[in-house]
């Protein structure tokens, strides 16, 4: 596409940056038409793209360029954990405000090459505007199957157990930009056991495990007082309870996944992954989600497990 | 990434409309985490990245929401074609305004649809918001380098043939939302001849040929008289010549390539590719390049084509 020369000077300066993270996987980095990769020849390529928008995912500030620049690659490493993927590399487009000044898009590259090279991402291309409109980050990340290939949401079995990395709640209190996607925890698992279906949990608790239960047609009970919570929900002062904040805040960027009951039992038995795991529930035939409370009542788990007062809707 | 229930209902739209334009190379597509590819084992992949603007790259009106879909996806076939690759298959990150209304990303994905039924590209998956700021589409493609590899910018060689595709100047007159990304004849001059160096002309006729000489530290000599000028340019009456307009516009999406002579003698004797060829110049030992008018007398040309009053700086 067309460049002006401030974005050319730009270009450079990040061409120079990435050469000295490239990865032994990069033919041809930034700087030609088009990036060459060289995958391995026998895994399937894992593709994923996720747009952060100002205004709409953060506002800065209080976010930082640094923070929004971290995030726009965690979101997609955390897609890429979801299939129990290994991440290669990344190409980043990005439509910077012409009043945010030349710091800006080095700051996002500098959020985004700090938790590339934790991960082994290359950044391999780009296309950088400056504009009058907010801030626009879209990372397309690239990676490959491991094992036995990519692991999707269509595959829960009745009889399996639900279970998840990490807690969940309040995570807009701040956690949503310093989240760790949970990569190395989703390779651990797909090498120690059989993984059915899993995903990462962005939208919320409710509504993805929603999303496994509608592609893979099967139903769940789940065990209220198993879902693990996070200090953030707990604090949140808003009449809506911390068990609420856990099923329907989203943005938690943990492993939502099923396995065997058998397998269940024996993760929850080692410490294969150094996060704590949780067995919140089974899947079951049917459809929908029954929540099964403390005191042995059950509601049903709406889609989007926020809308106010679900816990009164008793179908029990 | 978290989604609206109308963002639900249009990711499940375009998933359906996907599936059957799916090839098979797709081994999980749309409404998963990330997208599964299978590529050929024995081909470096190809990614490039292009985000259109409005008010930027384009205004609508006039342009329509299918011209910008189309065009989104255009610019990045025209990247792969540059390096000689076949495209295979595009994600695609979409931020709309929230008055555009439901047929906004609707018209968008049609006009995109058809060019990818056109190059057999699968949309294997995507980004879709709604926001307060204007129109932005981010289109990301795959695609395999095809023969002996990816043609690079950086292998002119002294002594080269310069030549291009096409014509050129006056694109932003509506060629530039119409092109014919060059897939074909790219594929076909890969094969036919040995390209040494190859990019797409989207700066301008002048910057991408200095790009090719930065890249490759060699020079050149242009034949003004050769320079195949569209007509578009030579009907535009703004001051500024045609030739001015043909070096200087960009946006023309034409293949700008260097072979030895002797390939570059066969090519202009056959009609391999269907589409008018030029021999523009020659690449020289040094830097910089030297426009020969017709009279004899000799310019530098500007990196930038268009800089006013060039052909008066006469430096021969």
């Amino acid at each position: 596409m067309t460049n002006s020369a401030g974005e050319f000077a730009l270009i450079e300066w990040i061409r120079q940056r990435a050469a000295t993270h490239a990865n032994q996987a990069v033919g041809i980095g930034i700087g030609d038409d088009a990036a060459a990769l060289r995958l391995s020849p026998s895994a399937e390529m894992l593709v994923t793209v996720d747009v952060l928008l100002e205004g709409v995912h953060f506002k800065m500030p209080p976010a930082t360029p640094v923070e929004v620049g971290r995030k726009a690659l965690a979101v997609n490493l955390s897609d890429i954990a979801a299939m129990a993927g290994q991440p290669v590399a990344a190409v980043v487009g990005i439509a910077c405000p012409r009043d945010g000044g030349i710091d800006l898009p080095r700051e996002l590259h500098e959020g985004m090459q700090t938790l590339a090279d934790e991960f082994k991402v290359a950044i391999v291309g780009g296309d950088t505007n400056i504009w009058d409109g907010p801030l626009v980050v879209s990372v397309t990340l690239f990676g490959e199957a491991t094992g036995s290939g990519p692991v999707r949401r269509d595959s829960a079995r009745p009889g399996d157990w639900i279970m998840t990395t990490g807690s969940f709640g309040g995570s807009l209190a701040g956690q949503h930009f310093t989240f760790q996607p949970r990569l190395l925890e989703a390779l651990a698992l797909h090498r120690e056991t059989s993984l059915h279906a899993m995903l990462d949990v962005s939208d919320g608790l409710a509504a993805d495990l929603h999303h496994i239960l509608d592609e893979s047609h099967v139903g769940a009970i789940l065990q209220a007082d198993e879902i693990p919570i996070s200090e953030a929900a707990r604090l949140i002062n808003d009449g809506r309870t911390p068990l609420e904040h856990a099923l329907g805040d989203g943005e938690d960027f943990e492993l939502l996944f099923t396995v065997s009951p058998e397998e269940g039992r024996q993760l929850l038995g080692t410490d294969t992954l150094g996060t704590p795991i949780s067995h919140i529930g089974e899947i079951i035939d049917g459809s929908g989600c029954r929540l099964v409370h403390g005191d042995g009542s059950e509601t049903n788990l709406p889609r989007l497990g926020w809308e106010h007062g679900f816990a009164e809707t008793d179908s029990g």
